[in-house]
């Protein structure tokens, strides 16, 4: 399903060269002060432009449909759209039955028999993180005190992030990189047992984004090298703050009052100009493909935000739970 | 929640030194032939008894309360239950009001008031995961062909197994360690486009295991230091086959027909017997405790065969939605 | 939530009076052949216009905004969009602290703490309706061969309906109805024991168009003065065929491929002319409304085609669930 | 699914003839006293062994498995089992081919394949209430100090509940009848506009009972004769009180502060003496039934108890949602 949340819940829609892509935000409390100014910052963090990212420039204007009124929430639905203005769906023909490698363009077309709309990934586009960062904005006001803050740690192996584009651009290539999240201020106790973790709700929302391959919690793979007397973080007081924080600010799927912070592997952008070896579903001969169109040297870049939103989204939802959001502000 | 799934859905319920734990299994197709004996391998792979796990034995004895007729599954909720007959919840009174460093005692004590049950982590308890792996054996029935096999990889950061948990044993402190899954014969195009990714429900299951803190699908973390000419696989034939699986077998969130694998890092046992400070949150001031109970020294021994029940669930629910698996049998 | 189904599912958003309203409908099929054609019918059914209905005339012009390429659809989420082209959200401005009897106002400001959008009912407005009628265009076309088919069969407490609609714009009041609906070809087993019934789920849809009150399935409440022996339907063939259908179609909550009907009572529109007794919520004095805007005279004029789209969408989403209509189409 | 609640959410399991029922309840607060005594009651009411129900009596008895600590609920799943101690499976086996007339047995065995228990209905039996209403005394607690009361009005067309049972069973056949329930005290602002109505929620649940097959809220069928201009309910005060009550409670799908009070109508027994015409399903010829095992007369009798219960669910997990519920209790 194309929505994710219990209560403050979200559902996108759209295609990468259809009309627009969008979200309806259902469960937000009434009350809330919201204008177009909000989205700004964080729509301009997501956007593409700068060096690395893709040629497509779109305005990324949220257009408000629902759900808002004399600048409040109302409680009802929120849906925002954004207008596709730039899409150059004519970019795509040639590759609609050689599958890109890396992209999902071979299982798409098996899952819907070859009717889904391929242009661009269609659905499956990057574009539609755009409903997420709008819907991570609304999140990061109602959550507040706690923050969330993500970053690029590392691209293409390397803490020069400039010089590490650079390079890529230079030699006509993709590649990945690392973001680090981390929230602050949260109260204990929020997460579910087991299967409702608050790792496990929050991996579920992180790897909807597209291109993220691993998460790793508080010291993550390194505790798998670590004894119990190095892992065990002591508790130094009645807020529970502990003297490190390998768990990452989660035991037991709980949060536990410490600094939740988790990393993520992003891979190299997919679509590379280099010619590449695929197969043609019409003949099943095997071919090649280079793919022109506009794309990121780096989706890491633009990801930050993207899981800053994720982030909120969930911790919105399960301060929904247990009542530590009210349902009407104002 | 303690519910997962959509279609193939199941709810654990049950507390470490209570009556019993157990599981219901809701919309599990009818017609499956089912016995106790099928249970057997799975819950001897899962339990205690062998070096470095703890010294509590249990039965572990499945009890059919509902659902099944005949040998065969009936289309109703499946309940198992497990009877926990070697409880000593005098092991756990001490502890009431000092919560154990690296476990939930203090963030459930918080989200719970101190209703929480704290012995031996009450509904925390890794004993929960028992319900997990019964309702993996049925899932494991009903997704054939495909096939889930998970092994342990590294321990204590060794490949050498046996000696790392000698070793721990005798220096009396915990170790973590690193759990490989594989899924084979998957077809196509199981899981949906952003928030129910294959990822993302895999890993909102996975992470609902105790103990573990991080996990990455196909080259994972690796992926993030790759060129996209590195990365991409290429793709060599109609049904999908791919030259290398850098993704793992999962491409923009859907299944494209190679092998899924994917690692878990565990986090060392968080009960370990050497002094460790904490809080008396009686009276707030610093104390100190002393493990006693009984404990495995390297939980990770014991979590393959609960990463392969999450994955058979997650892998039974999605073939379900797409009807790859029939809802009458027999 | 404003989402209901669980593989074939929907969301609505809109108010009103403000920008637009529309359905993002999740799960649909990929592969089925979907135009504008295709909405007119149902559109027109629900549409005002008709001597009794409101005089705000809309165009109700569906608008595809993603899910669908070339015709079929993709397998995405289907967005649909109405714009608001006569709105008069003037006509509400005095009511805004008097709210109306027999309508949401009182308990929405309320709920909502007073931000919610009051003009016209906002988010609660009939205009709503447009997106599960929309919604169930599709559905009916996925359901195939079940047939649904709603009709007023008495209007005012009179089964001359003409006559009892030019009676009450004679008097300046407003009357109720009552809608009956019935399916035909039905597989046998859709629905589930206890809280998934067919009856339960379809209530719950029926139960969320504005102003029905009551739902009665077969003989409904004529049953409570039955005898099981005058009840019981005699079962006739293999095909489960009854003689009688006073259970309409569904014992124990699964159809039994008898067809089914069931009849629900709609209430008068609560907007009308006459002054009516209510409170000033600013003053807290008890005050007089007289209604203006532009009101039906008997919504229960347009209900059926809702309650047609209602069970469509039900169905569907059963039928999903038992395999009974595939995946892909075309 | 045999689930049913958004947070405070309960699982229900167990076959009429098998080794026990009983309910998994998820999302309580913590700290709630809770004690066999608390159950008497209601099991009680719902108890058969009197005039006009079945003479199999079984003890009740609730076990609690889990999710109770100290006499209070811990947040962790409350499982509450009840054995069958008089089971009589025998009773079945001529009829295993034989499909009941009123009954699901025909509905079943074809969407399950025949793998459904079918003895005494298996899991559609009657007995699965009783995990119902165990859960309902739990939430009875937690929604103080709104009071659910549910009463029979009339039985077998009669208001004379005694005689009418009296006579039904001199003759040898079931009846009928009709329960109004109550519930006082209500908060406003309870409930979702459309698809998650109070009204919606309500009737999903209620039609989850056996036997019931038409619910009408306020004045309900009515409505449909009346005038808007008698059919609205006067605002008195800030309170929202109304001088009528016709909506019963509800507008716009919303709770208004009044008096919630909806009727529904039961079927007669399905199981009766006299010979009735089926079909063998090994054959596929016609042939006659007549019930032995151990019926009600009138379900009717055992029904409010399970609508009451049903109704505080419902409350309980409206009211969580709107933050009237507190998360630890104590």
């Amino acid at each position: 399903m194309n929505s994710f949340g219990k209560i403050f819940r979200i559902s996108i829609f759209g295609e990468s060269h259809g009309d627009c892509v969008g979200v309806v935000i259902d469960g937000c409390p009434s009350g809330v002060l919201l204008s177009l100014y909000d989205f700004i910052e964080d729509l301009e963090r997501r956007r593409s432009g700068r060096k690395g990212t893709t040629q497509r420039i779109e305005e990324d204007l949220p257009i408000i449909k629902s759900g808002v009124f004399n600048d409040r929430t109302t409680g009802a639905p929120i849906m925002i759209a954004f207008n596709n203005l730039n899409a150059e769906p004519k970019d795509y023909k040639d590759i609609k039955h050689k599958p890109r490698p890396g992209h999902v363009d071979f299982a798409a077309w098996k899952k819907y028999g070859g009717f889904n709309d391929y242009r661009g990934s269609g659905h499956f586009s990057g574009r539609l993180t755009l409903g997420i960062v709008a819907a991570g904005v609304i999140a990061k006001k109602i959550i507040e005190p706690v923050k969330v803050k993500a970053g690029l740690v590392e691209i293409g192996g390397s803490k020069d992030i400039d010089s590490a584009v650079e390079h890529a651009l230079e030699i006509g290539d993709s590649i990945g990189g690392i973001v680090e999240c981390r929230l602050y201020n949260l109260p204990v106790g929020l997460g579910e047992p087991f299967f409702d973790s608050f790792e496990s709700v929050l991996s579920h929302g992180v790897f909807s984004i597209p291109g993220i391959k691993a998460i790793e919690f508080g010291c993550g793979f390194m505790c798998a090298g670590m004894k119990g007397s190095e892992y065990n973080d002591e508790i130094l007081d009645y807020t529970g703050k502990t003297k490190s924080n390998n768990a990452g600010g989660i035991n037991g799927g709980i949060t536990n009052g410490n600094e939740i912070y988790f990393r993520v592997a992003v891979r190299p952008t997919s679509s590379i100009p280099k010619p590449q070896k695929t197969i043609d579903l019409k003949t099943n001969e095997p071919t090649e493909i280079s793919i022109k169109g506009r794309h990121d040297v780096a989706i890491a870049l633009r990801i930050p935000v993207i899981v800053e939103a994720i982030s909120a989204i969930v911790t919105a939802d399960f301060m929904l739970l247990e009542q530590r959001i009210k349902r009407i502000w104002g």
